[in-house]
């Protein structure tokens, strides 16, 4: 018999909010795969063409941590027209001991939208002017607004421009972050406008062509892209990477997935090219942003050890105050 | 919300017991592998080494079936020594069209023995002589008991021989098998006696160094090798393969993971030799058995598609007997 604990979309939002203690258990887990022999495979991808369906499944382990994650999440791009939203998912929380399955966390990617934002914090904690206070958001969606409240967990944030595609999503989605965070977010229609003085810029969106131009970017600014987590994304000018110190969550994602891909693919950057990694950065191995002047880029495609790194916070946090319902097989 | 049904072992076991329909929905599922556009993906796997510990992740979809099944198996080979099997698991089963987690199968790796004891039924319906009645199972574990329980449902079966490592385990597993097929099963000490006129063999072992030699086999033999499903695993003597018409279930597995892949290791067989596939077989696309005094080696490592297959046929049979707990997140 496997005794298990099943926590539901609900308590995982009540018990794992976006907070300061998300983002350092996110930057522990850098800080791990700079520094542990942490075991992250490639992922394992499932296409259902049929139905506009994809679906990815993460895996990492990090010696020490009691458990490890195995993150199912799909992308069904036809589900909007039925009422149900593109993407959903959940975690198996496994023993790292045992193998035994400690915990099923149905998040419906909930976790998922809380590391990803997390990680944008720990980019810019490491990599933006410390005095950073106004954030320029490229995209209207959940991630929109989650990286700019993570970004003021770690910077001093004051104001906000928000940029999107439709202007009306954009005008919404200032009004509710406004309300949310209580500071000024302004929606702005030309995204150089948006960008320009910005100390910090977080690109949240699906494009597949640059919006983000190299020339539009100004001494000090720093850059997360966090659009980019399949091959045809891209958010950034390939010429950026060139006027910046680049980042990459994990160089073996951005060579294939991240804003680097595009770079390379266009002969900008050699293939072979090295670059530091966040976990780098996070554990003083490489220096991170040198100068005030300096333009830094993190280029974040997503890791399977932020997923375990989430759930297994999740999973503690669920003991201590007994959330869930515990379910034998 | 997510409405999805959550199904224990003690269900699983319940409503998907082996049985012919079991063997006919992983005959499909060959089927298909071999006619429609099936998508299987590598396997996904996760090293664990402090611990003595490996997950794989399998998956497939295949079209026309409403869903697609995930599959976790851990194997961690110290539990034993805490009282833990070593391997245990489960399944998540999610639309194919949607995306959305239907089904929690927390089998602790019972649908796998089943799929897997199914996978042999369905090779040996393919290419073993119709009237074979003499079985040799080479093993005593939990799948040497599966497979002949699978082969008795295809072959008109009315003795076997079982042969293992441990003469004791031998005899014990040869008494509780007599006793549950109410047909004799006899331990026999030697390998060789015990396949010595038999008309299947099957080969379920964990065995690192080839068992059965290839100047042991006879005329009209089949011999079905299933233990084999990581690099280092090895039952058949490599020569074997040059003296039978050879099936694999997925030719890029058993090219990799298989007795194939000890053959070619060896320089026996080329890497780029071509063979039939199991589901090819099925679907009457390539021969099988053409004589009566054939050898026929099937050699099976596990595929994903068997996992989509019983994970089906497991939720469809919960859904008319009502069985398991709906559960919303």
């Amino acid at each position: 018999m496997t005794r298990m604990k099943i926590l539901t979309e609900a308590d995982l939002r009540r018990i794992v909010p976006l907070d300061r203690e998300a983002v350092a258990c996110v930057e522990d887990a850098f800080h791990a795969l700079a520094t542990k022999s942490v075991a992250m495979p490639p992922i394992l991808r499932l296409d259902i063409p049929e139905h506009r369906g994809e679906v990815d499944v993460k895996t990492a382990y990090v010696p020490g941590l009691d458990g490890f994650a195995i993150k199912i999440s799909p992308g069904f791009f036809d589900n909007p027209s039925i009422g149900l939203p593109s993407t959903n998912g959940m975690m198996v929380l496994l023993s790292s001991r045992t193998g035994l399955v400690q915990a099923l966390l149905l998040d419906n990617g909930y976790l998922t939208d809380v590391r990803t934002a997390a990680a944008g914090a720990v980019a810019a904690k490491h990599l933006a002017r410390e005095d950073s206070s106004v954030a320029a958001i490229l995209g209207a969606g959940m991630q929109a607004g989650l990286q700019l409240e993570a970004l003021s967990l770690v910077r001093p944030i004051r104001e906000a421009r928000l940029w999107a595609r439709k202007a009306s999503r954009a005008e919404a989605a200032a009004a509710a972050l406004s309300e949310k965070l209580g500071i000024p977010v302004r929606a702005v229609a030309d995204p150089k406008a948006a960008v320009a003085d910005a100390d910090v810029i977080v690109t949240t969106t699906p494009s597949e062509e640059p919006i983000l131009q190299a020339e539009w970017l100004q001494a000090g600014q720093h850059v997360t892209a966090m659009g980019s987590d399949a091959e045809h994304k891209n958010e950034l000018d390939p010429n950026a990477i060139l006027r910046a110190t680049y980042v990459a969550d994990s160089l073996k994602q951005t060579r294939r997935l991240g804003e680097l891909h595009h770079a390379i693919a266009a002969g900008i950057v050699s293939p072979g090219a090295e670059f530091a990694e966040l976990g780098h950065v996070v554990a003083g191995l490489r220096g991170g942003r040198s100068r005030a002047d300096e333009i830094t880029i993190a280029d974040l495609t997503g890791t399977g050890i932020q997923d375990t790194a989430i759930a297994t916070l999740a999973f503690a946090r669920a003991e201590a105050a007994d959330a869930g319902v515990a379910f034998e097989s």
